[in-house]
């Protein structure tokens, strides 16, 4: 735990960069990247909820303790939305209210998984994986994504399916390459399992991690897992849609469907228990009910994604235009991405290197930012990208 | 886990009794003393503070993360006013805000404790201290309070402490027995572990366990541990001071005297990240720091203890007057606890027999119920005993 708290996360070391920096040269001069912060504010209907509840719940109810795995009428709520939305008949029995996306998965991974247990990430991944990997005592396998366009590897994930493997975290708009896995891969992904699964007599869960499940473009359609494979179980958080990711609130759901699946969700009781999740937290349970399947006005955003991925690629950068999410992961000019971004940095522009995300050679910019930001840094990017292609690297 | 989560909990299962024994009965009719959920509403200052962050202050700002260890303006009016109400120099940098005190003792465990460690707790406890431990890795060492007034045994802790001893939780005022740990026995315990320090050569860190700190009657004097001992943690949660317990909000302070004390923070704030604590709900973290140190009106809670303290020991029955929370720990007349909440149930009085606190021969009576409960439950009560006493125990 100690080495794991002196290892600062390399997100979070260059956030703090920019922190001295912009006191140093004004906050207009730095281009910070770096962070998947939402910038959009909450909706309104978060506002609305929070004040309603407060004016008129009784106090005790309003802040009390609600049952381990959530209010019930949150929970039911919840579980119509899914089975309106989705055409997948939900059930709140098997909801678990948390403490958003971390807790969802570590109380998901410690509830399935144990010693010897391999969980599959697709890489590039988001880089706690690893550390809630690690927690529940499995080990991390990667997998990397197809490599033209960073679409759902069947082929390889079935080579790299052993008897140990117990799941497979799937993240769809994607951190950080903002791809959305089209039906057809979903499809045969299912196919591939249900015959894995099979060969070798053991379980193979798909757990689903969805914050960005609300943040697609130009109309994408994001296969709802549970209705393509049975071994499912849903990770969901408040954060992205409803731009609250300090307030942590989300929910896991197991699949009916799941054979076993009242033994995980006990499960799931047991090692939100055991991790210290005694509730998520009671109001803002109520208020993602209420706020549930909200769209959040992601029109900011989607400028961002068209001005930058625009721009760029007119530049000459090469990038896999996203999906979803409010990523873009830009290919490296130089084999380096660590050198890349080093450079970068001279002309005031922070990025993520992926060597995190378990690849190397690409960088991400999470354009969740305010869009003078990206105007502003746009000839930062044109120079960066001519002093590279003429050889001048300092 | 699914062991933890098919096990259900004594008391929520008496709760769960009550809720269907109510709809039978009616509500009146049955009392139920089972929970410890605060009973009085959140002070006015909670509410103003939840209004005003909502009114004044950007969305993005409030409901967006913190750094992990929590929003550094916060932590730097907790610890002023931890310096100025206990006379303790504390250090903002120190602090990490939790999602409650569940969270402030997983992470603490886990970031101090390992395998083959011991983690000694005083019967009768806190049942949670159990699984929190051992999910730590670490096992418990149970050490019982003097038996006349559980009071803090330090002869027997002297005794039982040995080179595998890791940490001892000190939960005062104490849950299930409402004693606060006299400034003398604290004294005395600091210079034990001192010495036994010293001929082990190990670590053995207190960790305060606190959450009823504010709940204390007749101007009791509850000793801030780290003016006693360095080596001390505390955890504190805001659950029944301010009554939010569903609302997960509260903190871990490291003391500055701690040997090693930077590397504990550190360990704390892997720990946190690798259970799944990104950072504590950032608009409750700012709730927190306005109303930290304000003084709960706990007038309610002692009426109920007087009138409860008064009338039980006047019908016969024996009882620790309580010197905080809100639990009487009442001794059953019958040897089996077990055998005497089944009798009381018959009177539809719902008590929690002490055996899971980790000893016999006692129940727990939540007592943060409406008044009105206690006085209806009285003839119950009178009843009850004289049927024992005249031993026509059914």
């Amino acid at each position: 735990m100690l080495a794991l708290g002196k290892k600062r996360s390399c997100i979070r070391e260059i956030f703090e960069y920019s922190m001295r920096r912009k006191a140093e040269i004004g906050e207009e001069n730095v281009f910070d990247f770096s962070l998947g912060n939402p910038s959009i504010p909450a909706p309104a209907a978060v506002t609305e909820s929070l004040c309603e509840l407060i004016k008129n719940m009784d106090s005790v109810s309003l802040h009390g303790y609600t049952s381990a795995a959530g209010d019930m009428a949150v929970r039911r709520k919840i579980a119509q939305n899914i089975t309106d939305r989705f055409g997948f008949q939900a059930d709140e029995n098997l909801i678990y209210m948390t403490c958003g996306a971390a807790a969802s998965l570590t109380v998901t991974l410690s509830a399935i998984a144990k010693k010897g247990d391999e969980v599959i990430v697709l890489s590039p991944y988001f880089p706690e994986y690893r550390v809630f990997i690690e927690n529940a005592g499995a080990t991390v396998k990667e997998v990397p994504c197809n490599s033209a366009d960073f679409s759902l590897p069947v082929a390889a994930l079935e080579k790299a399916i052993n008897k140990n493997t117990r799941a497979i975290i799937i993240n769809s708009p994607c951190n950080p390459t903002g791809v959305v896995f089209s039906e057809g891969s979903i499809i045969a992904l299912g196919e591939m399992l249900r015959k894995k699964r099979e060969e070798l007599c053991t379980k193979i869960t798909i757990i689903a991690d969805e914050p960005y499940r609300e943040l697609v473009y130009d109309g994408t359609f994001v296969p709802y897992i549970p209705n393509y494979y049975d071994d499912t179980v849903v990770c969901y958080s408040y954060s992205k849609s409803l731009s609250i990711p300090g307030e942590r609130i989300g929910y896991i759901f197991v699949s009916p469907k799941m054979q076993g699946g009242s033994d995980v969700f006990a499960a799931v009781c047991g090692a939100g228990r055991s991790l210290g999740f005694v509730c998520a937290p009671s109001m803002w349970q109520r208020v993602a009910a209420r706020c549930d399947g909200i769209k959040p006005d992601i029109s900011a955003y989607d400028r961002n994604r068209r001005l930058l991925y625009g721009a760029l690629t007119e530049i000459g950068f090469e990038a896999v235009n996203p999906d979803g999410a409010f990523y873009l992961f830009l290919k490296s000019p130089l084999a380096d991405a660590n050198e890349f971004c080093a450079l970068a940095r001279k002309h005031e522009l922070l990025l993520v290197p992926s060597d995190d995300f378990g690849c190397g050679g690409y960088v991400r910019i999470a354009y969740c930012v305010d869009e003078k930001v990206i105007k502003r840094s746009l000839p930062a990017f044109k120079l960066l990208y001519e002093e590279i292609k003429n050889g001048r690297p300092s």
